[in-house]
């Protein structure tokens, strides 16, 4: 595998010594401050080998390390990806994920600078490092949030989700992924968030990697904030070629969308559309310490309900 | 997990901002460039709960991360410990494993800066990401030792394979890891690499992680050379209370002592210790690619045995 990816990986500019030393050796531009995500991707908890084709497992791998850079408006430099695999996987398996990874490394234009293989006892276990870097100070952090401004999130809620309860719902009937794009070929919002850092509109901002009700949550505690959410205005995903609409409570508490959740001071003028993704205001940031959801039938408290991957049918 | 880690990790000099946010954000000091290095430690493979208490554990996972920086003259600037743990895993365990890596965080002075922690089905799986520095174009890399240069290694070897190769040939046998440092809890040598980049002294460097004649092929490859080592002059480890001296064939193929093999021009006058290390010349650098030992019975190829953990007894 470390063969294989030291052939495919390439040197690009901002790594200077790649695959092949005891570290990589990074530039992290002059001025900037370097950023560091790190996520596991666990077979039977993140993905199951029997639903996710290997390319999807190794997209979306990456896609998650790639969206806690675009979080913070930050520019990927290099992924690191560490690899646990059990004896009897096929070689054909690694090869696909290898490919789903570095298509969208390619995309993007980051190269694979590392990792490590070992063999795992049950289970894959992949565990993707991405360095980033921002100009020094202006990374956008969960905790800049203050009391009147708005709340706005990218694209649409509660795809990835809603396709995931349908394989649970019915476990043998295959998805088509390219139907179902959200959950399987998701997109990291990398230049949504360099643009909002840029232009300075942003004063907090996550990805919506847990569900918007649980990372509207990591806000409000960094922030020291409440919320109040316009139940009407959360875009809700359709899926399928059909375009089934999916149901509000994965918008609500659905994981894995990617999106980015962002609040901006009242003043700002945000446009309806950044990078190509649609933006919409979904509520306001309020004195407090709690969120709210407001509908026409009244005003409700909004917990965070988490994202449980499938620990709740395990 | 990830609650005690935030509360026990400190905010140093070069972390802006720590656990709590999408990123790490990391300082790399002005001129510097930013090192990166990855590695797995696995139940079965690199450690055994029944031989090593959690507290060697937690501090071998970080000496293998910090030791990699060492091997590149940088200085660390902060960690990152990814954690898969099965369900029945005491919570003791976990707390001691955080306290050794912790105490070795805190001898060095670094951070520990974020994570992911999540269930395994099986075994304990630890990934360790080390983040360093060093100043631009100045790392040691494996790939410049040059036909002439000699070869060096710090401190002495075959202590940690010879410990290990005692456990797997009694297993019921406890040993007390204070009788066998070497193997338990491993120094990783960064001030010897910071002050042999800071003065430039080393060509070459590598940390011996995967025995010395694996790290010592590991270094003629890159650097497109061959090399010599006289037999009598590697410095073999004594263990144990009683301080035996272990056999050759641990110190020139057992992995995971830690030390620096570096590589320097004829010229330059390499003290006898470094930072509180003894120095030792072993060998010279030649033409060709191939690695000799030589010693009173004659010259005899010295191949790379590499270091397979348990793997050979699984």
């Amino acid at each position: 595998m470390i063969a294989r990816v030291r052939r495919l990986a390439k040197k690009r500019g901002n790594i200077v010594t790649g695959i092949g030393d005891d570290c990589a050796v990074l530039r992290v531009p002059p001025g900037h401050e370097a950023l560091v995500t790190t996520d596991f991707s666990l077979e039977g908890v993140h993905f199951r080998r029997e639903w996710h084709p290997a390319e999807s497992v190794g997209h979306r791998c990456l896609a998650r390390g790639l969206s806690d850079i675009a979080a913070m408006g930050g520019e990927p430099i290099a992924v690191f990806v560490s690899l646990a695999l059990p004896q009897n996987l096929p070689q054909s398996w690694v090869n696909r994920f290898s490919k789903g990874l570095l298509q969208l490394a390619d995309k993007i234009s980051v190269s694979l600078a590392g990792g490590d293989t070992a063999q795992s006892r049950d289970g894959i276990l992949a565990d993707i490092v991405v360095v980033g870097s921002a100009p020094e100070g202006k990374a956008i952090l969960r905790s800049g949030a203050q009391p009147g401004d708005g709340i706005y999130v990218s694209g649409e809620l509660g795809g990835s989700s809603a396709t995931l309860a349908r394989m649970m719902e019915n476990p043998k009937r295959k998805l088509n992924p390219r139907d179902f794009p959200a959950h399987f070929f998701p997109a990291p919002r990398l230049s949504l968030g360099s643009v909002l850092r840029e232009k300075g509109l942003a004063s907090a901002m996550i990805d919506i990697s847990d569900g918007l009700s649980t990372d509207l949550d990591h806000i409000c505690k960094e922030s020291k904030v409440g919320a109040v959410l316009q139940k009407n205005a959360i875009p809700t995903a359709t899926i399928s070629k059909h375009k089934h609409e999916v149901d509000l409570r994965f918008a609500l508490h659905g994981g894995e969308d990617y999106e980015l959740l962002f609040t901006a001071p009242h003043q700002k003028r945000i446009p309806p559309r950044i990078a190509g993704i649609s933006i919409i205001q979904i509520g306001q940031i309020a004195k407090g310490d709690k969120a709210f959801l407001r509908s026409d039938e009244g005003t409700f408290p909004l917990k965070p309900k988490g994202w449980e991957h499938f620990k709740s049918r395990k």
